[in-house]
Formats: structure tokens, sequence, C-alpha cells
């Protein structure tokens, strides 16, 4: 498989740059010149002022990552003739005041109104559900609510920086949930990461959700996290890092081997990461039928034999792997066709990368910085995929919980099951029609339409066959 | 002062009922008849169909209370010739789904604008709030966020009903914070009741917070966990049944005492009720100046003489009434001018009504049953105020808390203050210019669009007097 050679421009590092550049021929070409010269992409160019003196121009600049902004910012006020008068960070622009809303769903502009859905009305609603709880189902935001829930230990790829600094990553799930599955996510961020704290306090907000989205919980608090919730509510509890990933990594391996031509089950697949993705992943692949799964971590093949490891990678490889020994990595991937990188940024060689077997797949999702470098690795492999948005087969979570969650509240679902989580990849692999699928196209778009329906349909369903729903399945997911 | 004597018809009260009737001349006359001999109003009527037989119609059916209303379909179902299909409800209806939505303030529709508000972009705002705790406030929700928690144990005046019988209360608050305020106020409703547990688990959701609103959590545990919260909090902490209801009471003493042209200081005022609204409306009287307080409870006269009483009410008499004595509410009141009853219903006589001194004001409170009959006592007094909407004058939280917390919100305060409070109460108050002022006009509607900017501007101004705010105060307060 074969990625163009390129330079990544992303607009997450999009400038824009108040510049005053002197009124003389060819200023402007050094500014534009030196905007190359660092990697960078020019856009918009608008004229803010001009005086016989000088002209003031507000430039538009797409950067390959944050350094380099701040090193062109640096660099052009160095260049004689050019005063840099500001520089505005789109990124930091949009999150400017948060990224939600909460809004009635029926307007209250009068007293009759007011009266309908606060007192006296309201007390009779109140006097309904205190009859049977079970009415709160229909006559509460519980419906259609999800906390999505973090202690800010384990925040994207940058680690333990606490509540506040997770806050952005929160909300911008909230916008998907909303966005892509008509859910009402909301935020909560804890000032805690004792584990037992983060369960008590999960356990008394409850009531008001029909759901939870634990996020960014580092492992392994995680595992005991999501484990003591779900034996202690009656609604379903999601680790995203954890299954969302799963779900994502098992679809797009279902359609890699039906391009490839190879049954899933005859796969051998090593596993770098055994943190909250790689366990998770581990376990779903397994139920979905492989049998050659091997996990790694920083200091090699995860086996029994090993004093350092925590109980959660232990009863993994005693559940899937037993007789795992000593090895490294780059022991375990020769001959292996399946390398799932969740783990950090170049722990593969290409010298790993061209021992393993044909056929040859390699997910390499560590994002921002893959396992192996995308453009070197891909033409050494069948298939190729990322966490990254600017290179083909992204495995995205954002393909997954909107759907799930969306199912989980359509059927009222009290847990979520392996056998809703195997049915959600399921569903996720087949809206890539077999027509269409190829070695870049294993996994639909984020914005395609259908994902979100037939993910929900198919957790929904499940649901009921697993006995979990409290209501039946609805045709339509949405809603 | 007079209120004309009337049937008192709520729409909360409103059925719909789908009535099959025999197509005999007279039949709908006495649907009708029976209607009205119920105590109803006939409102709208559909025909859905009609054949040579019956008619069936939509026949819309205001009623004074929930058991007329089922007493009234059992009364037609009892007529011959009427066959009553279906009674549907419109309050519950309209709570089906819940009352909010949480949505995304910008869109997210293409790759592009994912990577500004997820990965990867969002790192970035991430990075900046670990480096800089403060940038929250502008950079997230915070800025914006009232948690509104409740643990069910006083919802309305049902009591302990639980915290999912109390979630339409607290959606309905959220409602009127967003249509009111553009607050984004989001319903915690806690499976617990313990003191200790609710503060634990308000202080572990705080971070995303920018205020907190606790809400019908009983006395006196109520006044311990807004105690500890203010003291563990560096964001607001604001019980609306207390602080609320006494910012309202105020601003309307203070309207009323200017009708009756008596200055604040110099009236004799009795309060019945020493729960939440009781006490913390005794307290800010008398930070606003009122000397003469006496407290009531079910017992008569609160006073420290009394074994039976909470370290809550022995505290308010000590600072507030120290040479109170044994007595009943009939010896309180008795040349009083002011009786404020935030207690329950009927428990002021007519006699004792007479008993008090002129200028007469009376604030019976109680809902939906006043401490009197309204239409009895009205005409005996110089000032009648209720909770209800159905009279002049009532007096309704809804006209303090949006304009508080989003006075508090603005200025990013820290606490409330009891200057911010009686802050409030005068703006409130002073949000009915002095020419309009009567005795039937001492509050302004929760609708007039001056009450929440007047408020918040109050609150801001006084929050950077108190030097509680880390904002200093814009002119607009909405925003």
């Amino acid at each position: 498989m074969e990625i163009a050679s390129r330079q990544v421009l992303s607009p997450a590092y999009r400038l824009v740059l108040r510049l005053e550049i002197d009124n003389r021929p060819g200023m402007f070409a050094r500014v534009a010149q030196r905007i190359g010269e660092m990697g960078c992409s020019l856009g918009a160019i608008d004229l803010v002022e001009a005086t016989p003196q000088h002209t003031l121009r507000d430039v538009t600049v797409d950067c390959p990552d944050e350094g380099t902004g701040v090193r062109l910012a640096d660099s052009l006020r160095e260049l004689d003739g050019v005063n840099v008068r500001a520089v505005s960070d789109r990124t930091l622009l949009v999150h400017l005041g948060g990224k939600i809303e909460v809004k009635g769903r029926i307007p209250v502009r009068t007293r009759d109104e007011l009266s309908l859905v606060y007192t006296p009305g309201v007390a009779r609603v109140c006097r309904v559900i205190a009859a049977d709880e079970e009415r709160a189902w229909t006559l509460t935001m519980k419906r259609n609510a999800v906390a999505v829930v973090t202690d800010g230990t384990a925040i994207l790829g940058l680690g333990d920086i606490g509540p506040l600094a997770g806050l952005p990553v929160m909300e911008g799930k909230a916008m998907l949930f909303a966005e892509l599955a008509g859910v009402n996510a909301f935020p909560i961020v804890l000032g805690t990461k004792n584990p037992d704290e983060v369960i008590d306090t999960v356990v008394r907000i409850s009531p008001g959700f029909g759901g939870i989205n634990l996020e960014d919980i580092a492992a392994p608090a995680c595992f005991y996290v999501e484990r003591r919730l779900r034996e202690l509510l009656d609604i379903p509890v999601f680790h995203d890092d954890q299954h969302g990933t799963a779900i994502v990594v098992l679809a797009a391996l279902r359609n890699a081997a039906a391009v490839v031509g190879v049954p899933l089950a005859s796969l051998k697949i090593v596993i770098a990461g055994a943190g909250a993705a790689g366990i998770a992943t581990a376990r779903l692949l397994a139920e979905a039928g492989v049998r050659a799964i091997r996990l790694c971590d920083r200091q090699g093949v995860v086996h029994s034999g090993r004093a350092d490891i925590n109980e959660d990678k232990r009863a993994t490889v005693r559940d899937l792997d037993p007789s795992a020994a000593a090895g490294t990595l780059a022991d375990a991937v020769r001959g292996a066709h399946v390398f799932i990188g969740v783990s950090g940024p170049r722990i593969l060689s290409m010298d790993m990368l061209r021992s393993m077997a044909r056929p040859r797949i390699v997910f390499a999702l560590s994002n921002p910085d893959p396992e192996i470098d995308p453009i070197a690795a891909a033409p050494e492999t069948d298939i190729f995929a990322t966490g990254r948005s600017d290179f083909p087969n992204q495995v995205n979570n954002a393909l997954a919980f909107p759907g799930v969650f969306r199912g989980l509240l359509d059927s009222r679902s009290s847990s979520i099951t392996t056998r809703m989580e195997l049915a959600a990849a399921e569903a996720l692999a087949a809206t890539v029609v077999a027509e269409a699928r190829s070695a870049e196209y294993i996994l639909p778009s984020v914005f395609d339409r259908d994902v979100v329906p037939n993910i929900a349909a198919a957790v929904a369903e499940a649901a009921a066959a697993s006995g979990v729903a409290r209501r039946a399945p609805r045709v339509q997911g949405l809603g």
C-alpha cells in the first residue's frame, strides 16, 4: 500500500498573523518565502490598512505543528521591515466560552408555559415518577443523557494533566455526541484521582443519566473503576478508551481480512501496548474468533512468568495466550500478519516490519505520532491504518461511541455486553459495502450518516438478545 | 387590598378528552353542562370524525386540580351516549423525552472542524490550561456552567420523593436558567441523602462548573451542606430555597414598605416557618436593617428556652431575637405589621390576621395552598402576596436565581456574600419603578426583560466590592 510523501498541515495549527510590512518592492515575497521555508502553507491574505509607509495584512498560515507556528512568528519578527502586530490562534478562538450549551427543548416565554414545565404543573410529573420510577425513562432527560466522566489522568496522549485541562476534550466529545447521535452528553470532570472516590461519585450522580461514558482514565485504575461501576449500576458503563477502540479496531480488521482474503480467525496478531486500549482490543478480538493474539508492552511480550505486570495484564494473557514466554516486540512480530499499535511513537522498526508474514496488516494508532512512519511503512504492507485524519483508514473512536450510546439509550439497556460490542463492530464494518471495500477504504468516514443508525440498531438488537434491554429495538436509531 | 373571588383554573391541569358522542340533539350540551358543574372550563373543541351515529371530538378542559380532572373523566363516562375514548394530559405530554438538550456551540460537520474542536487541535487547548488553570475560565464551559444539585429530600412541597422524581423540577430550573439568563445549567440528582456524601460528591464534580445551585434539600441538612461547600469550594454555592426566597421576599418587602410609606426598619415582622426559607429570610431581612423579627415554627415561637429546636434555629434566634419567649403563632402576630408565611396551608386564621397592626402586609407563600385564603384575607390587608402565579404579587424564586448566577458567572466570583444578596434584592425591587409601584405591583414579572440584567449587574458590582470577583463587572449582564 502506497501513501504519497507530503508535508502534513493541519487546520488545527492555523494561525492568523497581523503583519505590518514596509511598503518596499519585494517585501511580501520575503514574508511568503520565509513561510515556505518553515514548512508552513500560506492561506488567505487580507489587507487591513495601507499607508504610503506600510501595509497592514492579516495572513492566514497552516503549520505542521504548534512549535513551528511559534518559530515562524519569531522568524518573521527578525525580518527587517516586518512587524508582527498580533498572532491569533484559530483553535483557541473557537474554544472561547466553551464548546457546549444547555437549552430547553420547549419554549418558556409565558406564564402558561412556565406553569407547565415548572411549578405547579411539574409537581404532577414528580408524583407520577415517585409512584413508578420507570416513568423517569420517558418523562425526564434520563432517556437521552450520558455523563462523560474523566479524572484527568490520561488526557489524550498528554497524561495526567488534571480535570480542568481535560475539560476541552470532554466538551469536544459532548459535541460529537450531539452532532452525530443526538445524545445529550454532559462533561463531568472529577477533582479526585482516587479510584474508589471516582466510583462513589459516579454512582451518586448516576440517577439522572441513561449511560456513563468513562474517558481518559489511566490504566490500570480504569479497569477497576469500570468493573466496579458495572457491578453497581443499572445503566451501561462504557470506558471508551477501552471498548470504543476495540470496536473500531475489530471493524477495521474484519474489513482488512476481507480485502486480503484471509479469515479473521487464521490471522496471527501482535498488539503493542497493554493499557486500556490494548487489553480491551485483545479481549474483543478473541471474542470475535481470533486465536493467535500476542500482547506486548514496553518490556516486551506480556507473559505469566513476569513479576512486573499488573493483574489485568496477567489475567489477559492467562485467558488469551497462556503459552506466551519471554521475548521482545521484535520476536513477537516475526511471522505475524497483523501489528496493532496502541502504544507510542516509532517503536516498530522497518526491519521488524519486514520480518512480518504476508498478508501484512499494520494499524499504527499512536496519535499524533504513529508506531512507524506511515510514508515509509505503508508500501511494505497490504493494509495500513493510523489514528490520524490525514492518512487513509483512520481508526477513530468517534466511529463507535455515538452509535453505541444511541443504541444503548434507545433500548434503555441496563448494561453493555460483549455480544453488543461485537454487534457494533460488525455493523460498523458492514457500513463499508463489499463492493467499495479496498486497501484504502476499510472504515467509513466519521461523517458517514449511516454509521450511527447502523451501529445503534445492531446494539439495540443485541441488547434485546442479551436480555439487558428495557425496551424493544426500534427500526430507526436516531431519535 | 381586594382580590376578586374566582375559581382558579390552571393550564397546568389542562386535559384533552377524546369523546365519542351519540348523534342526538342536546348531547354536547349535556357534556358542556357536566364540565361546568365540575368547576372546569371548556376550551377548544375539535371535530375528529363524524358519522350518522356519533361525532368524535377532542375537547380541551382546564381543571382546578388533578383530582377534579380524574373525576370529570369518570363523570363523563357515566353519561349515557358518551364514550370517553382517551384522556391526554398536556403536562405529561410536554415532559416526554425530558425538557433540556445539550448542543455544540459551533458546528462539527467537516474533518477540518473536527480537528479543531477534537483531536488533534484540542490538545493545544488542554496544554494551555494545564500550564495555567485560570485559562479554563475562558477556554471551557466552566465560565457559564452551573450544576443544579438535589438529593431529592424536599422536592417542592412533596417532601422526600427521591432524586428521580425530583429530576423534572431540576430540568425546569435548567430551562429557566437557559431561557432567562443564558446560563448552561445541568441537573445533577444524587443517589444519596447522607449530607457528607452530598458534600463530597459536589466537591468532586465541581471543577467543570462556575457555580453550584443547591435545590430542594431538606432542612436542617441543607444548612450544613451549604456551609461546608462554601468553605471547601472556590466557586459560589447558593441554596436557592434559602437565599433565592430571601432575596425575593426582601425585594417585595422593600417595595411594600414604600407603598405603605413606612421605613423597612420600623416594621414588626413575624416569619412562620423556620426551615430553609424561613431562616435565610430572617437573616437577610436583619442584614437589610429590619430590627423586629420573630420566628415561629409548628410549635410556636422559636426561642432559646426550647429543647426541641435544631442548632440553626437556635443560632438564628440568638442572633436576631434573643429576648424571644414561649408563645403561639397567634401571640406572635398580634400587633405585628408583617406576616411572612413559608410554612404550610391555612395556619393563619382570620382572627389572627385581624389582630395584626396597620399597615398590614401579608406574604402567604406556601404553594399551592397559602397560609390563609387569599380571597378572604386580601381585603383585610394593605399588601397581600402569594407564591402563586394566579394572584397579584407572586413571590417567585425565578425572579432571583437567573440574575444572581448571571452576575456570579460574569464576575467569575469565588463566592457569594451577604452584600451581593442585598444588592440583588435592591436591584430586583428597583426594577419596579417608583411611579408604577402599587399595592398590587410590588414585584416585576418573571418575564420582565430588565430583571436579569439589573440583578446581574448589581451582583457583579457587589462581588467586586466584596473582593470575590475574578473579573471586573461589565455593563451588560447577559453574555
